[in-house]
Protein backbone atom coordinates (compact mmCIF):
# COMPACT_ATOMS: atom_id res chain seq x y z
CA UNK A 1 0.00 0.00 0.00
CA UNK A 2 1.40 3.16 -1.05
CA UNK A 3 0.64 6.70 0.60
CA UNK A 4 -1.02 9.63 -1.35
CA UNK A 5 -0.87 12.94 0.32
CA UNK A 6 -3.62 15.11 -0.75
CA UNK A 7 -3.53 18.78 -0.41
CA UNK A 8 -6.80 20.54 -0.67
CA UNK A 9 -7.90 23.74 0.77
CA UNK A 10 -4.17 25.31 1.34
CA UNK A 11 -2.43 27.66 -0.74
CA UNK A 12 0.30 26.49 -2.93
CA UNK A 13 2.90 27.88 -0.35
CA UNK A 14 1.46 26.86 2.68
CA UNK A 15 0.67 22.94 0.61
CA UNK A 16 4.00 22.78 0.12
CA UNK A 17 5.78 23.72 3.03
CA UNK A 18 3.24 20.93 4.38
CA UNK A 19 4.16 18.58 1.70
CA UNK A 20 7.67 19.38 2.47
CA UNK A 21 7.11 17.85 6.64
CA UNK A 22 5.21 14.23 5.07
CA UNK A 23 7.91 13.96 2.46
CA UNK A 24 9.69 10.97 3.34
CA UNK A 25 6.87 8.82 4.01
CA UNK A 26 4.53 9.91 0.96
CA UNK A 27 4.53 8.46 -2.33
CA UNK A 28 2.29 9.95 -4.21
CA UNK A 29 1.70 13.95 -3.95
CA UNK A 30 -2.42 14.93 -4.46
CA UNK A 31 -3.26 18.83 -5.88
CA UNK A 32 -6.40 18.69 -4.81
CA UNK A 33 -9.01 20.12 -6.51
CA UNK A 34 -9.16 23.18 -4.67
CA UNK A 35 -5.98 24.16 -5.46
CA UNK A 36 -6.50 23.60 -9.14
CA UNK A 37 -9.44 25.94 -9.28
CA UNK A 38 -7.94 28.39 -6.89
CA UNK A 39 -4.82 28.55 -8.80
CA UNK A 40 -4.80 26.64 -11.79
CA UNK A 41 -2.07 24.83 -13.36
CA UNK A 42 0.22 26.93 -11.41
CA UNK A 43 -0.34 24.34 -8.64
CA UNK A 44 0.58 21.87 -10.73
CA UNK A 45 3.81 23.20 -12.04
CA UNK A 46 4.93 24.18 -8.70
CA UNK A 47 4.21 21.12 -6.91
CA UNK A 48 5.89 19.10 -9.75
CA UNK A 49 9.14 21.44 -9.38
CA UNK A 50 8.98 21.05 -5.37
CA UNK A 51 8.64 17.37 -5.57
CA UNK A 52 10.21 15.39 -8.95
CA UNK A 53 11.09 12.25 -7.27
CA UNK A 54 7.23 12.18 -6.64
CA UNK A 55 4.29 11.28 -8.21
CA UNK A 56 2.47 14.15 -8.86
CA UNK A 57 -1.66 13.60 -9.04
CA UNK A 58 -3.60 16.33 -10.68
CA UNK A 59 -7.20 15.97 -8.77
CA UNK A 60 -8.83 17.31 -12.11
CA UNK A 61 -11.90 15.51 -11.47
CA UNK A 62 -12.88 15.68 -14.90
CA UNK A 63 -16.22 15.83 -16.16
CA UNK A 64 -15.80 16.55 -19.96
CA UNK A 65 -13.54 18.05 -22.69
CA UNK A 66 -11.18 15.38 -21.84
CA UNK A 67 -8.02 15.59 -23.95
CA UNK A 68 -7.83 19.26 -23.10
CA UNK A 69 -7.66 18.79 -19.47
CA UNK A 70 -5.45 15.83 -19.63
CA UNK A 71 -3.04 17.61 -21.79
CA UNK A 72 -2.86 20.61 -19.66
CA UNK A 73 -1.92 19.08 -16.19
CA UNK A 74 0.35 16.56 -18.21
CA UNK A 75 1.95 19.71 -19.81
CA UNK A 76 2.19 21.34 -16.43
CA UNK A 77 3.96 18.17 -14.88
CA UNK A 78 1.28 16.05 -13.37
CA UNK A 79 1.98 12.00 -13.61
CA UNK A 80 -1.46 11.15 -13.46
CA UNK A 81 -4.55 12.80 -13.18
CA UNK A 82 -8.56 11.90 -12.26
CA UNK A 83 -11.53 11.56 -14.24
CA UNK A 84 -15.14 11.39 -12.42
CA UNK A 85 -16.70 7.94 -13.54
CA UNK A 86 -20.05 9.86 -13.33
CA UNK A 87 -18.72 11.61 -16.45
CA UNK A 88 -20.35 10.33 -19.94
CA UNK A 89 -18.34 7.31 -20.82
CA UNK A 90 -17.17 9.40 -23.95
CA UNK A 91 -14.77 11.33 -21.50
CA UNK A 92 -13.40 8.49 -19.29
CA UNK A 93 -12.34 6.67 -22.66
CA UNK A 94 -10.77 9.65 -23.84
CA UNK A 95 -8.91 10.55 -20.73
CA UNK A 96 -7.73 6.84 -20.42
CA UNK A 97 -6.81 7.57 -24.38
CA UNK A 98 -4.80 10.56 -23.04
CA UNK A 99 -3.34 9.27 -20.45
CA UNK A 100 -2.03 5.64 -22.40
CA UNK A 101 -0.76 8.18 -25.25
CA UNK A 102 1.11 10.56 -22.58
CA UNK A 103 2.58 7.62 -20.17
CA UNK A 104 1.10 8.55 -17.38
CA UNK A 105 -1.69 7.04 -15.11
CA UNK A 106 -5.57 7.29 -15.10
CA UNK A 107 -7.31 7.20 -11.82
CA UNK A 108 -11.08 6.79 -12.05
CA UNK A 109 -13.06 9.05 -9.10
CA UNK A 110 -16.42 6.43 -8.41
CA UNK A 111 -18.15 8.73 -6.51
CA UNK A 112 -21.64 8.76 -7.46
CA UNK A 113 -21.81 6.09 -10.10
CA UNK A 114 -23.83 3.14 -10.03
CA UNK A 115 -23.62 -0.31 -10.54
CA UNK A 116 -23.95 0.13 -14.28
CA UNK A 117 -21.75 2.63 -14.55
CA UNK A 118 -18.89 0.85 -12.67
CA UNK A 119 -19.21 -2.30 -15.22
CA UNK A 120 -18.28 -0.31 -18.23
CA UNK A 121 -15.79 1.42 -16.13
CA UNK A 122 -14.13 -1.58 -14.87
CA UNK A 123 -13.31 -2.62 -19.16
CA UNK A 124 -10.52 0.13 -18.72
CA UNK A 125 -7.84 -2.11 -18.07
CA UNK A 126 -4.90 0.24 -17.70
CA UNK A 127 -7.05 2.88 -15.31
CA UNK A 128 -6.58 2.81 -11.16
CA UNK A 129 -10.03 2.60 -9.60
CA UNK A 130 -11.01 5.09 -6.09
CA UNK A 131 -13.54 4.24 -4.24
CA UNK A 132 -14.37 7.51 -2.65
CA UNK A 133 -16.02 9.28 0.31
CA UNK A 134 -16.42 12.73 -0.68
CA UNK A 135 -15.42 15.71 2.08
CA UNK A 136 -19.68 16.52 1.62
CA UNK A 137 -20.70 13.35 2.45
CA UNK A 138 -18.56 13.57 5.20
CA UNK A 139 -19.38 16.93 6.59
CA UNK A 140 -23.07 17.51 5.64
CA UNK A 141 -24.28 14.18 4.19
CA UNK A 142 -25.46 11.07 5.83
CA UNK A 143 -22.20 9.08 7.33
CA UNK A 144 -21.61 6.29 4.98
CA UNK A 145 -18.53 4.09 5.44
CA UNK A 146 -15.43 3.78 2.96
CA UNK A 147 -15.95 0.42 1.32
CA UNK A 148 -13.89 -1.15 -1.77
CA UNK A 149 -16.78 -3.50 -3.44
CA UNK A 150 -14.45 -4.74 -6.33
CA UNK A 151 -15.62 -8.02 -7.98
CA UNK A 152 -13.79 -11.10 -7.88
CA UNK A 153 -10.91 -11.33 -10.67
CA UNK A 154 -10.74 -7.49 -11.31
CA UNK A 155 -7.47 -6.65 -12.14
CA UNK A 156 -7.30 -3.14 -11.76
CA UNK A 157 -5.06 -1.20 -9.14
CA UNK A 158 -7.45 0.87 -6.71
CA UNK A 159 -6.98 3.55 -4.17
CA UNK A 160 -9.25 4.92 -1.60
CA UNK A 161 -9.86 7.98 -0.31
CA UNK A 162 -12.90 9.72 1.95
CA UNK A 163 -11.78 10.78 5.83
CA UNK A 164 -8.62 7.88 6.01
CA UNK A 165 -7.55 8.42 10.01
CA UNK A 166 -5.65 6.58 12.19
CA UNK A 167 -8.89 5.66 13.60
CA UNK A 168 -10.20 4.12 10.26
CA UNK A 169 -6.90 2.76 8.79
CA UNK A 170 -7.42 -0.80 10.05
CA UNK A 171 -11.39 -1.01 8.63
CA UNK A 172 -10.29 0.64 5.19
CA UNK A 173 -6.53 -1.26 4.88
CA UNK A 174 -8.76 -4.73 5.44
CA UNK A 175 -9.34 -4.49 1.75
CA UNK A 176 -5.78 -4.12 0.70
CA UNK A 177 -6.36 -0.84 -2.12
CA UNK A 178 -2.91 -0.08 -3.66
CA UNK A 179 -2.82 3.66 -3.02
CA UNK A 180 -4.44 5.07 0.39
CA UNK A 181 -5.45 8.86 -0.20
CA UNK A 182 -4.80 10.70 3.32
CA UNK A 183 -5.86 14.44 3.74
CA UNK A 184 -6.48 16.18 6.66
CA UNK A 185 -5.25 13.28 9.08
CA UNK A 186 -1.81 14.26 7.81
CA UNK A 187 -2.41 18.01 7.01
CA UNK A 188 -4.18 19.69 10.04
CA UNK A 189 -2.30 17.43 12.37
CA UNK A 190 -0.13 19.10 15.09
CA UNK A 191 2.76 17.55 13.30
CA UNK A 192 2.24 16.64 10.28
CA UNK A 193 5.55 14.77 9.67
CA UNK A 194 4.71 12.48 13.07
CA UNK A 195 1.24 11.99 11.81
CA UNK A 196 2.69 10.79 8.12
CA UNK A 197 5.18 8.48 10.35
CA UNK A 198 3.11 6.84 12.02
CA UNK A 199 0.59 6.21 8.68
CA UNK A 200 3.77 4.99 6.82
CA UNK A 201 4.82 2.53 9.83
CA UNK A 202 1.23 1.18 10.97
CA UNK A 203 1.29 0.07 6.94
CA UNK A 204 4.54 -1.01 7.07
CA UNK A 205 3.39 -3.56 10.26
CA UNK A 206 0.38 -4.51 8.38
CA UNK A 207 2.16 -5.63 5.40
CA UNK A 208 4.55 -7.48 7.36
CA UNK A 209 1.84 -9.78 8.67
CA UNK B 1 -34.70 33.32 -23.65
CA UNK B 2 -31.29 35.16 -22.89
CA UNK B 3 -27.75 34.14 -24.42
CA UNK B 4 -24.78 32.94 -22.22
CA UNK B 5 -21.48 33.20 -24.26
CA UNK B 6 -19.51 30.45 -23.09
CA UNK B 7 -15.61 31.35 -23.24
CA UNK B 8 -13.53 28.05 -23.22
CA UNK B 9 -10.03 26.39 -24.55
CA UNK B 10 -8.99 30.19 -24.65
CA UNK B 11 -6.22 32.57 -22.70
CA UNK B 12 -8.08 34.93 -20.29
CA UNK B 13 -6.53 37.71 -22.70
CA UNK B 14 -8.11 35.98 -25.87
CA UNK B 15 -11.35 34.50 -24.14
CA UNK B 16 -12.16 39.04 -23.19
CA UNK B 17 -11.01 40.42 -26.17
CA UNK B 18 -13.69 37.58 -27.81
CA UNK B 19 -16.57 38.55 -25.63
CA UNK B 20 -16.08 42.54 -25.96
CA UNK B 21 -17.05 41.73 -29.29
CA UNK B 22 -20.32 39.73 -28.21
CA UNK B 23 -20.80 42.32 -25.30
CA UNK B 24 -24.04 43.83 -26.54
CA UNK B 25 -25.48 40.29 -27.27
CA UNK B 26 -24.47 38.19 -24.50
CA UNK B 27 -26.70 38.35 -21.35
CA UNK B 28 -24.71 36.08 -18.93
CA UNK B 29 -20.91 35.87 -19.59
CA UNK B 30 -19.73 32.19 -18.63
CA UNK B 31 -15.81 31.43 -17.52
CA UNK B 32 -15.78 28.05 -18.99
CA UNK B 33 -14.50 24.69 -16.95
CA UNK B 34 -11.23 25.28 -19.25
CA UNK B 35 -10.16 28.33 -18.26
CA UNK B 36 -10.69 27.72 -14.47
CA UNK B 37 -8.48 25.06 -13.99
CA UNK B 38 -5.75 26.47 -16.64
CA UNK B 39 -5.92 29.48 -14.48
CA UNK B 40 -7.62 29.23 -11.39
CA UNK B 41 -10.08 32.25 -9.50
CA UNK B 42 -7.74 34.91 -11.91
CA UNK B 43 -9.65 34.10 -14.80
CA UNK B 44 -13.41 34.72 -12.68
CA UNK B 45 -11.93 38.19 -11.63
CA UNK B 46 -10.49 39.31 -15.02
CA UNK B 47 -13.83 38.75 -16.43
CA UNK B 48 -16.30 40.39 -13.62
CA UNK B 49 -13.39 43.56 -13.97
CA UNK B 50 -13.85 43.39 -17.60
CA UNK B 51 -17.55 43.00 -17.95
CA UNK B 52 -19.25 44.29 -14.46
CA UNK B 53 -22.64 44.68 -16.15
CA UNK B 54 -22.78 41.18 -16.88
CA UNK B 55 -24.27 38.01 -15.22
CA UNK B 56 -20.58 35.92 -14.65
CA UNK B 57 -20.81 32.29 -14.79
CA UNK B 58 -18.43 30.46 -12.96
CA UNK B 59 -18.54 27.10 -14.46
CA UNK B 60 -17.06 25.44 -11.40
CA UNK B 61 -18.91 21.95 -12.18
CA UNK B 62 -17.93 21.20 -8.35
CA UNK B 63 -18.40 17.15 -7.16
CA UNK B 64 -17.48 18.09 -3.57
CA UNK B 65 -16.45 20.53 -1.11
CA UNK B 66 -19.25 22.38 -1.84
CA UNK B 67 -19.00 25.29 0.29
CA UNK B 68 -15.15 26.21 -0.29
CA UNK B 69 -15.99 25.88 -3.96
CA UNK B 70 -18.73 28.56 -4.01
CA UNK B 71 -17.09 30.50 -1.53
CA UNK B 72 -13.92 31.11 -4.14
CA UNK B 73 -15.94 31.82 -7.06
CA UNK B 74 -17.94 34.04 -5.49
CA UNK B 75 -15.48 36.17 -3.63
CA UNK B 76 -13.74 36.55 -7.43
CA UNK B 77 -16.84 37.69 -8.68
CA UNK B 78 -19.04 35.40 -9.89
CA UNK B 79 -22.25 35.86 -9.78
CA UNK B 80 -23.60 32.25 -10.29
CA UNK B 81 -21.95 28.94 -10.13
CA UNK B 82 -22.27 25.55 -11.65
CA UNK B 83 -22.48 22.31 -9.97
CA UNK B 84 -23.01 18.49 -11.46
CA UNK B 85 -26.37 16.84 -10.46
CA UNK B 86 -24.15 13.96 -10.61
CA UNK B 87 -22.24 14.82 -7.56
CA UNK B 88 -23.39 13.56 -4.19
CA UNK B 89 -26.74 15.54 -3.35
CA UNK B 90 -25.40 16.91 -0.06
CA UNK B 91 -22.96 18.62 -2.08
CA UNK B 92 -25.64 20.05 -4.15
CA UNK B 93 -27.72 20.98 -1.41
CA UNK B 94 -24.87 22.77 0.46
CA UNK B 95 -24.16 24.63 -3.12
CA UNK B 96 -27.67 25.88 -3.04
CA UNK B 97 -27.43 27.25 -0.09
CA UNK B 98 -24.56 29.06 0.03
CA UNK B 99 -25.89 30.70 -3.24
CA UNK B 100 -28.87 31.21 -1.72
CA UNK B 101 -27.02 32.71 1.25
CA UNK B 102 -24.73 34.84 -1.02
CA UNK B 103 -27.76 35.74 -3.17
CA UNK B 104 -26.10 34.24 -5.99
CA UNK B 105 -27.58 31.64 -8.82
CA UNK B 106 -26.53 27.90 -8.99
CA UNK B 107 -27.01 26.16 -12.15
CA UNK B 108 -27.30 22.63 -11.81
CA UNK B 109 -25.55 20.93 -14.76
CA UNK B 110 -27.74 17.17 -15.45
CA UNK B 111 -25.06 15.72 -17.28
CA UNK B 112 -24.68 12.43 -16.37
CA UNK B 113 -28.11 11.88 -13.71
CA UNK B 114 -30.42 9.53 -14.02
CA UNK B 115 -33.91 10.07 -13.75
CA UNK B 116 -34.06 9.59 -10.22
CA UNK B 117 -31.30 11.77 -9.44
CA UNK B 118 -33.12 14.35 -11.31
CA UNK B 119 -36.21 14.05 -9.22
CA UNK B 120 -34.18 15.08 -6.37
CA UNK B 121 -32.61 17.89 -7.77
CA UNK B 122 -36.02 19.42 -9.05
CA UNK B 123 -36.93 19.78 -5.63
CA UNK B 124 -34.27 22.67 -5.26
CA UNK B 125 -36.97 25.43 -5.84
CA UNK B 126 -33.90 28.16 -6.75
CA UNK B 127 -31.83 26.36 -9.13
CA UNK B 128 -31.81 26.88 -12.79
CA UNK B 129 -31.67 23.40 -14.27
CA UNK B 130 -28.79 22.99 -17.33
CA UNK B 131 -30.03 20.23 -19.95
CA UNK B 132 -26.30 19.40 -21.09
CA UNK B 133 -24.84 17.50 -24.13
CA UNK B 134 -21.10 17.82 -23.03
CA UNK B 135 -18.43 18.79 -25.50
CA UNK B 136 -17.00 14.79 -25.27
CA UNK B 137 -20.48 13.30 -26.14
CA UNK B 138 -20.56 15.73 -29.45
CA UNK B 139 -17.08 15.32 -30.46
CA UNK B 140 -16.42 11.58 -29.66
CA UNK B 141 -19.56 9.75 -28.32
CA UNK B 142 -22.42 8.41 -29.64
CA UNK B 143 -24.76 11.66 -31.59
CA UNK B 144 -27.14 12.51 -28.74
CA UNK B 145 -29.72 15.22 -29.01
CA UNK B 146 -30.07 18.14 -27.08
CA UNK B 147 -33.49 17.58 -25.35
CA UNK B 148 -35.14 19.07 -22.17
CA UNK B 149 -37.74 16.58 -20.39
CA UNK B 150 -38.98 19.12 -18.27
CA UNK B 151 -41.52 17.69 -16.23
CA UNK B 152 -44.89 19.57 -16.57
CA UNK B 153 -45.68 21.60 -13.60
CA UNK B 154 -42.05 22.48 -12.94
CA UNK B 155 -41.05 26.08 -11.81
CA UNK B 156 -37.39 26.06 -12.03
CA UNK B 157 -35.56 28.30 -14.97
CA UNK B 158 -33.84 26.23 -17.70
CA UNK B 159 -30.56 26.60 -19.50
CA UNK B 160 -28.96 23.95 -22.62
CA UNK B 161 -26.17 23.52 -23.61
CA UNK B 162 -24.77 21.61 -26.50
CA UNK B 163 -23.12 22.47 -29.50
CA UNK B 164 -26.17 24.89 -30.07
CA UNK B 165 -25.72 26.56 -33.55
CA UNK B 166 -27.90 28.48 -35.88
CA UNK B 167 -28.87 25.28 -37.85
CA UNK B 168 -30.01 23.79 -34.17
CA UNK B 169 -31.16 26.53 -32.79
CA UNK B 170 -34.43 26.48 -34.06
CA UNK B 171 -34.96 22.66 -32.62
CA UNK B 172 -33.63 23.95 -28.93
CA UNK B 173 -35.39 27.32 -29.06
CA UNK B 174 -38.80 25.28 -29.36
CA UNK B 175 -38.11 24.57 -25.70
CA UNK B 176 -38.08 27.72 -24.97
CA UNK B 177 -35.39 27.66 -22.46
CA UNK B 178 -34.29 30.27 -20.33
CA UNK B 179 -30.86 30.70 -20.89
CA UNK B 180 -29.11 29.28 -24.32
CA UNK B 181 -25.64 28.79 -23.56
CA UNK B 182 -23.33 29.22 -26.94
CA UNK B 183 -20.06 28.54 -26.97
CA UNK B 184 -17.82 27.91 -30.43
CA UNK B 185 -20.93 29.18 -32.54
CA UNK B 186 -19.79 32.32 -31.70
CA UNK B 187 -16.30 32.52 -30.10
CA UNK B 188 -14.87 30.01 -33.46
CA UNK B 189 -16.97 32.02 -35.63
CA UNK B 190 -14.84 34.06 -38.18
CA UNK B 191 -16.93 36.99 -36.88
CA UNK B 192 -17.95 36.65 -33.39
CA UNK B 193 -19.80 40.32 -33.20
CA UNK B 194 -21.53 39.55 -36.10
CA UNK B 195 -22.69 35.53 -35.47
CA UNK B 196 -23.51 36.97 -31.30
CA UNK B 197 -26.07 39.89 -33.45
CA UNK B 198 -27.14 37.08 -35.61
CA UNK B 199 -28.14 34.94 -32.61
CA UNK B 200 -29.44 37.69 -30.96
CA UNK B 201 -31.87 38.78 -33.88
CA UNK B 202 -33.17 35.19 -34.50
CA UNK B 203 -33.95 34.89 -30.92
CA UNK B 204 -35.57 38.00 -30.65
CA UNK B 205 -37.73 36.98 -33.82
CA UNK B 206 -38.79 33.75 -31.88
CA UNK B 207 -39.99 35.53 -29.27
CA UNK B 208 -42.13 38.37 -31.28
CA UNK B 209 -43.94 35.32 -32.88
Amino acid sequence: MQIQLAIDRLSIQEGIAIAEKAREHADWIEVGTSLIKEYGMESVRRFKEAFPEKVILADMKTMDNAIYEMDICFQAGADAATVMGAAPFATVEQCMAAADKAGKKLIIDLLGTDEEEKKKLYTLKNAILCFHISKDQQEHGKPEQLVIHKPAGLQQKTAAAGGISMETLDEIAAYSPDILIIGSAITKAEDPEQAAAAFAEKIKQKERM
